[in-house]
């Protein structure tokens, strides 16, 4: 018999990786691709659809629909609109692209959406009415679940966390606005921070590396040989992320944040400060009540089995 | 035959308001008590219940339920929980006193959701499925509808966007902490800003006035006089929760947000001015989107009907 395959697209500010999922939620293959290798979003999915076509023909599998997840996707129009982590610009009806392409149906949201929707199915939030998925790479992206639903909100673009004002006048952001949340607490971010602090002088084993060349990867490492620049940027991430997540309980108070993505990874240093300075600034009624999680999904299979779902999802319903 | 009515309970920080509600949404009749007069929430419950069963026997109604919107109301255990703006502290379980004087069923929940629900079924947001109830009293309270349903959040408490920073370090709080928005954008918090800047020396209609009787109503009525400090409060306030809600918009992305409440009257100097400071910090993809409406109901009708309607919805599930 024929086996039936969805393939979800999870499009990050770095990555594109495409895999292709099982009803049960295996992954049985992916492709990845550099971002920055496409100048257009229609070479993109012309590379990434000829390969689709290809490995599906090539095992006989049978294609159900491509799930995509990606910055600023719009899950009513199935576009990607002016998303400032990505190298194109407007608005990008990459959904019709990709239906066009394989002929077959394309859905696509937010990827911190489909995170949070594989998550749910398969990962840490099983089971949870209302949590709050963050994922912590290029940018900051957040995906809301409450009374069991992910919320897209009137227009398709609900959850935006990581373009709430997190420090006034604060940092330029890539949406153009100042003080944005993921100009601190994001891969990117971190790396900000460490460099603003390496050119006002400060001691650090990171003092050595080119600017450009540091990254949060970089900065766990000298967290791990106890650099006091490093420890003390997690500190500084933790707190500003902290306290916006204490914000961020007051509007759907959740049973669970869930962190996923480049920066989570370096969990040790994260999840516990990122407790105690949410704690510190919640209000009263939440305290002790809400948990720091990490993602319970080998990194980017969450956004995977999340763009998968939203196909599996519909033939299910 | 007897007529059907149900009792919508509004507790503000000011004032307790019952009302008769019928199926059609027709309130019959109020009773109001400042709620200062209560020193115990059981005497509050004793009061209003002999009102309540006597009214009633008087007019041959039968009782179908009590609905209660409260400040911190906790949906799920039909409790007030340390409510900073009312004079009883901790944990008060009020659905269950009222069920118990009155025989009867009672619901409760947060008062500005009570609001939304009143707002959504007979109000500005009949047929909307995304939007936010901001109201503008003692206190900010919010209610926030997504995907046509209620947030309660996982413990019954989502929706206190009063209580998320505004301005870091600012205003102490009822609650404990500082900056929360509601210490600016509420009926107190504007009176706090024209106290502040008269006691800074600036000129005013006011200035006569002593500072424990400066309330919004009467610095609406300086600003109707084009007194300038009261119009630079306004236009204060306006920037404040403009920028708020701009956040706020991040999380939900509603269609509307409905404006309630005593400083909501003075719809004409703040609507505007609201919409103009939120427009300025929204996310590019949020722009042009987001409607700030007056309440289409009457002032406390809205809470007394959406708390009604919470046994009303029983009745008709």
């Amino acid at each position: 018999m024929l086996k039936e395959i969805v393939v979800g697209i999870d499009i990050g500010g770095t990555n594109v990786v495409a895999g292709f999922v099982t009803i049960e939620g295996k992954i049985l293959q992916t492709i990845h691709h550099p971002v920055k290798q496409f100048e257009t979003p229609e070479l993109l999915a012309n590379t990434f659809s000829e390969e689709i076509i290809f490995v599906c023909k090539k095992n006989n599998w049978v294609l159900k629909g491509i799930g995509i997840g990606a910055p600023n996707g719009n899950y009513f129009n199935g576009t990607i609109e002016f998303a400032p982590n990505l190298p194109w610009r407007g608005i990008i009806p990459l959904a019709q692209l990709f239906a066009t392409k394989c002929n077959t149906t394309a859905i696509l949201t937010n990827d911190a959406n489909a995170a949070a929707i594989g998550e749910m199915i398969f990962g840490a939030a099983k089971g949870m009415k209302d949590f709050l998925m963050i994922t912590l790479g290029t940018g900051l992206g957040s995906g809301i679940v409450a009374n069991g639903e992910l919320i897209y909100g009137h227009d398709g673009f609900a959850g935006e966390v990581g373009h709430t004002i997190a420090v006034k006048n604060g940092r330029a952001c890539g949406c153009g606005r100042k003080g944005c949340l993921e100009t601190y607490a994001s891969a990117t971010g971190i790396a900000k921070t460490v460099v603003q602090w390496l050119n006002e002088g400060q001691e650090s084993v990171l003092k050595n590396i080119p600017a450009e060349k540091i990254n949060s990867y970089k900065i766990y490492e000298a967290a791990l040989q106890q650099d006091k620049l490093a420890l003390k940027a997690f500190r500084f991430t933790a707190e500003i992320l902290g306290e916006s997540l204490a914000n961020a309980v007051a509007y759907t108070s959740p049973q669970a944040i869930i962190l996923f993505g480049g920066l989570a990874n370096a969990g040790e240093f994260l999840v516990q400060q990122i407790q105690f300075f949410m704690e510190e600034n919640l209000l009263q009624i939440y305290k002790g009540k809400v948990k720091i999680m990490l993602s319970q999904l080998p990194e980017s299979d969450a956004a995977i089995l999340g763009a998968a779902s939203l196909i599996w999802k519909k033939f299910k319903n």
